[in-house]
This record gives structure tokens, sequence and C-alpha cells, in this order.
């Protein structure tokens, strides 16, 4: 894939810098590339839910984020991802001390970017797919930055 | 709608009151009924954004739950409800002072409950739709509840 | 809601009649408001799965197509409405003499269009919710249509 | 992946050879590996659109078919695969001579199967991604087999 904007992994991390409640949840951006990014998201109260397992809405929350970031590496200078929608599909308990979302473009238009993510569960020194989704992705210009018109 | 459990909002209550992430966030179970859910969640710093909005994930969140408990309205006493799978579309952006996430049976079976969520918000005095769901949910017995076989 | 263009039922109905797949299916369109659009499709062999009941790619064909022109009533002058993604759930065995799919818009924007389509099955003169699908549609001016730039 | 039922290639050839809508189609069934499943349709009047591509609500009906022989090879003897939902999202216009529709096993559980699907399209020498869906099914005793408890 041929990123648009030269500069995309420079744009990928200062955007996610921006992103309060991923800072709060210790989520980490651990690779990007055209048309991909890895998020890393350790266990830890803030995602757990009440029988050890990580939190369903909060794998959801990762999941956007890493799709939409994988969005973003393809998009022009300037944008932003908008999530259109989601589905994901829950396939195992994620239960371990690692979630790993990998987000991946299937296409990159100009309106509309659609990727796949899958979430991965580290536990007992095994890696297990306990999630997968497809998502639409519109890269916009932000609020902030767009003209009167 | 005939409820299976006739204690059903009492265990609804009951395993609401146990999901320390909603506690977190600060979500409310305003309204239960049979078939039906409703979550308020007050706007503030754990569930927004860089630019003033609802978060996505956070929104996909409370959907996510308000629809849980809609279904586990329906299901027979001793189960919890385990999502399957969702689907999220976002309609308009999320600003405003609170969040009101309404799930609904549309089929209770015995084995899956499909549920569909729409989740407003108020801002300016007024309630606008800035998402929608559909969601499988699957009744079960929780781990620890369950015989060794 | 407000229809862009002023003769959004002429323009749904002339681009059914160009669709040959729905013709072949007996395919009827029996209502088109702004934002609204109704289905109908009758039973019989090209529609029937193996045990007498409408066949699910069949009812998938129909929503589509259902969403796709409540769309297309919100949608500009000389546009089509091409469907970027959509999610469909099925409720029940549609068992019956008619199919009844209603297409309704939940969001009408300039660069997508989000719809609503339920599909109800008549049978022993009762009507029957079997299937539930959200959809997210493009407005487009078609390819032959289009300027070279 | 391990099948439940030896006999799972015979299954599935079996229950497609039963499908009267895909002989009318004329779809071919091309593979059958536990855990996956490759459909082949040709390019021709039942299954196009007004502008000379495959119809997207037949993409649908194939993908569909495609994921529940996927996840029929995974099920037990004398099950029947049941579709309770699924999510296509459309990549690229279907134009070309041949559409291969690949079902993949991602989860399979005793009471649900999770699938995902690969649509492509066979034009000018090349395979081009046209369309993705995530699925889930559900195995069943058909209703004919079953017992009045």
């Amino acid at each position: 894939m041929t990123p648009r904007n030269p500069d995309f992994a420079q744009a990928v991390r200062a955007s996610f810098g921006r992103q309060g409640a991923m800072a709060h949840l210790g989520t980490r951006l651990v690779r990007v590339e055209p048309g991909l990014c890895v998020l890393e998201q350790p266990f830890g109260p803030p995602v757990a839910q009440q029988q050890g397992l990580f939190h369903g809405g909060m794998i959801a929350a990762v999941v956007d984020v890493a799709g939409g970031y994988a969005a973003l590496s393809m998009a022009e200078a300037g944008q932003e991802a908008l999530t259109v929608e989601y589905k994901l599909s829950f396939l195992s308990p994620a239960r371990g001390e690692l979630l790993v979302a990998t987000g991946r473009v299937l296409r990159a238009g100009r309106t509309l970017i659609v990727t796949r993510i899958d979430a991965e569960v580290l536990g007992d020194g095994q890696m297990k797919l306990c999630a997968t989704a497809l998502q639409t992705i519109m890269p916009v210009v932000p609020f902030a930055d767009r003209s009167p018109a």
C-alpha cells in the first residue's frame, strides 16, 4: 500500500498522543505501517470486568482505535479518522495479561476506508484470537480546521 | 413480552451493580422492564474525546451494556448475558451533557436474544439520535456457577 | 424529512424499474415517501429454500434494495444509491405468502445515508418480524454519467 | 481444525445439492475442507445488475452460503447451518466473469460457529477482493428431523 501522506507515521502517533481516553487506559501504540496499526493493552482494573477477563466494551474501544489508525495511515495529511460504523464478533473469553489489536486496511478509498481488526490475548504464553471486527472509516478534516464554507 | 424470571428487574440491577467498569464511568441504570433497559451516562472526562464529544468507544461500551441488560430481563433466573456480536452505526456527533442508551429486545429465544439499541444525546434541551446498534446476546450460566460437566 | 429532489418518488420508481433482478423475483415497489420505501415479495420458487421458507439470501437481497431506495428518496436528483455495507439479523423462520421489507432513513447526510430495514412475513393472517438490518448507503452519480475528471 | 463429522465433505455436498436457489444461479461448490468452503459463481443474467456488474444482493447470497457451508464442515453429523446474522462490506465494483467466495471458520463452538468470508472477482486475468463478511452460524438439527419435544 502506498500512503498518501509521506509523514503518515508521525500523523498517527501525534493523533494517538492526543487521545486522553487511551492514555487513561494505558493503551500503547506499538507499530504503524502503511495500512497497518498495532495497539497493545495491558490487563488491569480500568479494562477488567467482574470475572477477571478483559471487558467487552473496552475490547471494542481498543479495536475501534486500532482500525481507525490503520485507516489514518492511508489518509491525506491533515485528516482525522471518523468511525462510520463497525461490527465486532467475540470469539473466545479474553483472559490474559495483554490484548493485542491489529488493524489492517482492506480498501483505502478517498471517501471511505474499510478495515479489518483482529484482537488477540496473550495468556499462558500463547496468543489466542478473542475478537474480530469489520469497520468503515471516513477520513475527514477535523472541525476546528474546517473553513467556514 | 413475558419475562421467564419473575425477579428479572432485581437480577438486572444486581448484575449491573457488580460491573466495576460502569461504576467507574458513572453510568446509571434508570429503567428496566421486560425486554427493555435504559442507561444514562453523564458527560465527563472518562467518556470524553479530544474535541469535547462523547468518545465513540465509550458510546459503544454503554450501548453494549444497555442491550445486554435488555436481554437479561428476558433470560432465566441465574443467567448472565454474554455478547456474541454487535454492529454499531454512528449517526451524528455526540455533543451534550447526557447520553441515553435504550436497549430493546427484538426476539427472545432460549439460546439467543437479539436486541436493538438507540443512543441519544441530550444537548441544548434537545434529544438527538447519535448511534444505533444491533446485537446478539447468548444467555449463559456464569462460569463460577457451572457444574463440572 | 425534506427530500433534496422534489421528484424523488419518480426517481425511485424509475431506478427500481431498471432492476432486472427485482423483476425476475417478482418484487413490487408499493410505497415511497421521503426517507421510506416499502417492497413486497410474494412467495414462490425463485425465493424459496428447501423447507418451504423464504430463502435467507433472497431476504437479504430484498432488504438491501428496500434500504437503498429509502436512501435514494433523500438523495439529490441524478444520483443512485450504492450499498457500502449492511448487517442483517434473522429473527424467526420466514414462513408465509408475502415478505414486506420496510426501509427507513435514520440519517440523511450528503456523503452517507444510514437506514434501518425491517422484514416482516405475512402468514396465517399475521405479520411477523423475521429479519432486521442496518445499512450504510453512499449516494453517487452513476458511472455512465460521470465527467472524465 | 478437526471436524466433528468424519463425513463432513459428503454432508456439505449433499446439503448444497438440495439448494434449489443455488442450482438456479449456477453456483458451484469447488472445495470443502474442515473449516473451509469455496464457491464459484459464473457471471450471467440471474446475478447481474443493470451496469453489467455482479448484483450486490446476489453477492450477499453466495457469501452467506459459502460461510454457512464452511461452518457445516465443522458441525456434527445430521446438523444443518442456520444463519443467525451477517455483516457484509463491499470493497470494489464486482466486474468480471467469475465470483469466488471463500468461507473460513474462525471459531467452531458447539452452539455457534463464527466465519469470515471473502468474495473475489476474476476479471482481466486478475483476482480482486470485492466484498468481505463476518457471519454467525447456529448448527441445528433440521425441523423435519426434530423430535416432538
